[in-house]
């Protein structure tokens, strides 16, 4: 199939795998970009940001030929940090073989965890399992995060504190805004899709949705033209034309 | 962006575009073949089948400059059957330059209008608008849409019967499944996604959500390996591997 429309592409891990839910962070971006720009939710549940790396390169240019070195599970804070600039400069630097400038890039935090929550969840599991989540650990990541954005430029959006004020700084209380302690729900994206469209309005307005062209004419004109069918050619989102 | 996924696309009016609601079409497909296959939403308000045609043209191929007779805004039931088929045969027919024997087929007919509610709507509309549907017409196009599918043996969900046999075969008890009296609520959409589900079972059982593979492996085995990152090559969507 030929790309008619550019896409909102959105890396992460099962919070962004299961964001095409109702109300979740894919479905909303979908329903206000409809015919604008395609969401593609390349979420990839239980992945580091190191494993990232190579399925991003698929995703970006033909698979190239190469070896990383060995890596266990767990991804140390500084290591989150160079594989998250790594990924960030595939499409910003101009260095890369990825170079991508029309490419807006907004680097997402991750929420607080509600670990008595959690614990409840991995205890209903069958076999139980471990409670082994560490708010503060949430926080540190997050903070890597906005290092990391601050460093090269790149907007963010946090998830982390809007999220810890809203619940009084009260881990108990993020059940209202998390599905089993670790996962969002409705409400918890709220704070996600709201943050991103605050980014968006503030470093990237000529991408919100109401600035955008449909990829194709509305129906209106059309049906009121003598010549619809030449006015169907696709045009680009902006209203500039570039 | 390299096409990692193969793709779902709907191509379709307004019902399709505005599909990307909670409990709509394309957000159900989205939801239950993430990581599998992308849903390509070409929802098109208000264009009739003959527009759809130069559209479908873009989105299969580089663009080519061809003439289109002109044409008014109503398309009749002929014409609608004979542009179906133009469009069906773009893939299916050997002969064609957009031949693609692996893309399946699914033709869904309209659901059935009720034109109290639409008239309700019409008139809450600044200015108001005249009532301007007819519930025997949509089941003359879900007619035609089915005598499509038996003439060029592609599978049709059928919408229209089953939605007006759950509303008693009574227009006004149509609004249960309807917003506004000619578009589908969530409730409405159910009937849409289980008979495509079903459709797909009956005839590409294959592509069945539960069938496929994810795209890129699953963090389990990942996490539970020396050599996580030799893992991480996309992969058919099909076990087979074909």
């Amino acid at each position: 199939m030929n790309a008619t429309q550019d896409c909102i592409v959105l890396l992460g891990d099962s919070l962004t795998e299961i964001s095409w839910a109702p109300g979740g962070l894919a479905q909303r971006l979908a329903e206000n970009y409809v015919r604008k720009l395609h969401v593609i939710n390349l979420g990839l549940s239980g992945y580091n940001s190191e494993w990232a790396i190579p399925v991003f390169e698929q995703l970006l240019s033909k698979k190239e030929e190469q070896q990383y070195p060995y890596l266990r599970h767990a991804v140390s804070l500084s290591a989150v940090q160079s594989n998250l600039r790594r990924l960030v400069n595939m499409v910003k630097s101009p260095e890369s073989p990825y170079y991508s400038p029309s490419t807006r890039v907004v680097l997402i935090t991750p929420p607080p965890v509600n670990t008595h929550q959690w614990a409840e969840f991995q205890q209903s599991q069958d076999p139980p399992r471990e409670q082994d989540r560490d708010n503060d650990k949430a926080r540190q990541y997050a903070d890597a995060v906005k290092e990391v954005g601050a460093m090269d430029g790149i907007p963010v959006v946090d998830v982390y504190t809007p999220l810890w004020e809203a619940a009084g700084q009260n881990e108990r209380t993020l059940s209202k805004y998390l599905s089993d302690g670790l996962h969002l729900n409705a409400d918890g994206y709220s704070f996600v899709y709201d943050g991103l469209l605050k980014v968006i309005a503030d470093n990237y307005p000529e991408i919100l949705p109401d600035k955008l062209n449909t990829v194709f004419e509305i129906w209106e004109p059309l049906g009121a033209s003598d010549k619809p069918l030449e006015m169907l050619d696709k045009r680009s989102i902006f209203p500039s034309g570039k």
